[in-house]
């Protein structure tokens, strides 16, 4: 190896004065690259720090901190007496090229794996970046308390000791466990100890957190169809077969499903207002489903997300309080409820299952803010939780009852509304053998942001519709939007 | 079936008065339990609303809507004219007894998936309850600034507005992912564009985002050996085939794993601080690493879990800085530099990942809380998170020499404390064959968390050792604790 008394002449640093890069990191990323790139060779001695400080004006030990930096890291070793040489050893042939433009790929050309390409196209009909009237999920944020919510936020804050910066309790706060077993006792007519209450990031980690401690890859689903969406993504992109069960007029066709597939070993449901239909499971065919699952072993996942909207007498009770042989997992969320940026749901176990899920939960690395969680279960334990579900309820059936009269008015020869007694969303099904995706793209054009039915689906059903938000829509816009709704759809 | 005219005689309604609950709901919970039970039979008349609300003394309205809601959920028909009758087709014969005491079953005896007990055993060692002194990973929470990061939280929340009430950025919080970009390029010496960022409920969760992405089950993963433990869990509960890969002086042999494994789909490495046994990776095996996966397409999961507190030169730029091929997926976290509690950590991805990184993240249900993400930006980029880095990085500094000198001082027949450079906790090898988790037992029987060193390890090493977390220890309590831990190790 060819050493230089002298040391190497860097002159081509580039070190520009003047600007937001202090000297120290340019010198330092300059010579680093000059390693990398081999235009330093191993071995090859550099200018002592003396040398390069005056060479670059400098001062002695700004070149001496880089020198120390490059050796602590293995680019440069000193040796007493003789100076500061590049390491040898470093295979940097090998290394490819810095100033060649960085491979940029496009994600259908990376090697990635089939469960990245399951999540690519299912996403594809729901934009992600805004929200246009319609759009099924979206609550009235424009009438939520957020001064009373922040004071609550700032009360929990302040009352947060140091206690609570540890990782906490992986199940979440217990005051929150205990706020929403109330809730569900005196809402949802369950039976719950708050120690059977998981917190989560929102219904669709209580999703994922279910499916990883009930199934192993390959199992089977029974799945509504339509049905939510979200929940049917997590299953299969964790490796699990969903099957399709239709819904009837007494929701999930249990029977069907008994004798078209195979056993299962989850049952997916919302049977207080079916995703995206908003039929109400029957009495008769709750008790059908908690039996089957007694008999063949399976488990239920009640996902229950909107049950505090109800416009026709009390909330049902839920699935899981008829459920006494402990086979339901119940998930609820406040996305709804509150607003989804709350990033916080929860999922009510057996009493077998706490412990399991308390450790995935844990894998899952826990997710709620403490703070949040906190400051939820004071606004419950006050009572402004059930007071802001009881105004919105009041908001959400007029907005219903607007839209449903502005769909018969105004859309009478290209639309067919379903009543609903529940919810923040109706379904309308399309005349004229109409495509629910072409009609999707049409109305997304003109600023309507409504689901086709078909998104919810794995197998197609005889009928197309559209499913409309009508909970985050201000009732005075709907006649103006359902008009321009009707003229778009005409044209199709 | 037989019809009572006057409908049936209710005596064992069980109504208390001056209790909690409300008299509309113990009779409605009460009629509910009649039918289910099988004790109102299927088409058997109720007592009219008058004679019902006559008996029980309370009004006539509070009956008939407890009727009208029994009617709406489908256990009771109305005939106009005819009364109110128990509905027929229930099969409520089929229903458990609901006196009987509901199944409890233990854990062991539940159909519990392969994956629930993956989860289980692993965790044994693990207390979640409470922590004591020298648990590993702990912060010194005494000393974190919770005055001036409430501040940040309440200017956080009162310039939320309505726009960040939504699902929100699926990345996280713009803002939040520009100071990240930010902190990266000026102390990671990565090159990093904030798009590229997608913030995650703690590094736990970015692990699972990457093995969702990256993984098929039984693809292969090299992973250190000792390593990080709950990257390990995460991996084989999502059915990743993992290959120990042993630690020499210059970090994980990739050599032997070329030789001994097959080719992985990923590489999960920790080059800053080798998690647990604190090596830092050589530059030269820093390059072997970068071009093996490049030759081989394998993928690189970094973990930089406390890079921020380095003892000796600034702290060493990332693997992730050097990958000029875009294989290395890098993980940070505030766990450690703030606290755990804050549930903020992120994954920086190569461009071509960035969209399905983020539909994976929508799919797990994103995380955190945007108040919270807003907050720590403001707190980065007024310079405070520095400034807290900085003066833990003293204080932990000064806890590793106390700590060192105890253990050289106290425990010089029981351990042998390895030296290091960089992090929060040290290693302690023990001497005379002491098994580890002996050690481990009998220092929580008094009051000490260290972990054994095994249950880092997939493969068992030749040295037992303990590792012990000194930042959240204050070293004045040092001297007493090491003094017990030795009289503790003289024992075994």
């Amino acid at each position: 190896m060819p050493k230089h008394p002298k040391g190497a002449l860097l002159q081509n640093l580039g070190i520009e004065r003047g600007t937001s890069v202090p000297i120290y990191r340019q010198i330092d990323a300059s010579l680093r690259r000059l390693i990398l790139e081999g235009n330093l060779r191993p071995g090859q001695k550099l200018p002592s720090t003396r040398e390069l400080a005056d060479e670059l004006g400098v001062s002695r030990i700004t070149v001496k901190t880089v020198y120390e930096q490059l050796a602590i890291e293995g680019f440069v070793r000193s040796k007493t007496g003789a100076g500061t040489f590049v390491a040898e050893g470093l295979d940097v042939k090998a290394l490819p090229d810095f100033q060649r433009p960085r491979r940029q790929p496009r994600l259908a050309d990376t090697v990635i794996s089939g469960r990245a390409r399951k999540i690519m196209p299912s996403k594809a009909a729901v934009r992600l970046d805004r929200i246009d009237p319609f759009r099924p999920g979206v609550p009235a944020l424009e009438l939520f308390p957020v001064k009373l919510w922040n004071k609550y936020l700032l009360d929990a804050a302040i009352s947060c000791d140091r206690q609570n910066m540890s990782y906490g309790e992986i199940k979440g706060q217990s005051s929150l466990r205990q706020s929403i077993a109330r809730h569900l006792i005196n809402t949802r007519g369950m039976q719950v100890d708050p120690e059977q209450i998981i917190i989560t990031a929102g219904a669709q980690q209580a999703f994922v957190l279910t499916a990883l401690v009930l199934l192993n890859p390959t199992d089977t689903v029974w799945y509504e169809n339509p049905g939510h969406i979200a929940g049917r993504e997590v299953l299969e992109v964790l490796g699990a077969n969903v099957m399709p069960v239709p819904i009837d007029d007494e929701g999930m066709d249990i029977n069907y499903a008994i004798a078209k597939h195979t056993k299962p070993a989850l049952i997916f449901t919302t049977p207080s207002h079916q995703q995206p239909l908003g039929t109400t499971m029957s009495l008769s065919r709750r008790l059908m489903l908690l039996n089957y699952a007694r008999e063949s072993g399976a488990w239920i996942v009640e996902d229950d997300y909107d049950s505090e909207f109800r416009y026709r007498g009390q909330p049902l009770p839920a699935l899981s309080a008829l459920d006494s042989e402990r086979s339901v997992f119940y998930v609820g969320t406040f996305s709804k409820s509150m607003f989804a940026a709350i990033r916080i749901g929860y999922v009510v176990v057996p009493p077998a299952f706490v412990e399991a899920f308390a450790l995935a939960q844990n894998l899952l690395g826990q997710s709620s803010s403490s703070v949040v969680e906190k400051a939820l279960s004071m606004l419950m334990d006050d009572g402004k939780f059930s007071d802001h579900i009881r105004k919105m309820r009041r908001v959400y059936r007029e907005r219903r009852n607007v839209l449903h009269d502005c769909l018969v008015t105004e859309c009478a020869d290209s639309l067919e509304p379903q009543p609903t007694d529940a919810g923040m969303h109706m379904l309308a099904w399309l005349k004229n053998n109409v495509d629910d995706q072409t009609a999707h793209r049409a109305l997304l054009d003109v600023g309507i942001e409504c689901l086709p039915l078909s998104v919810y689906c794995t197998e197609p059903l005889a009928r197309s519709g559209i499913v409309l938000g009508f909970s985050g829509v201000n009732e005075r816009h709907m006649p103006k939007l359902v008009r321009r709704m009707s003229e778009t759809l005409r044209t199709l």
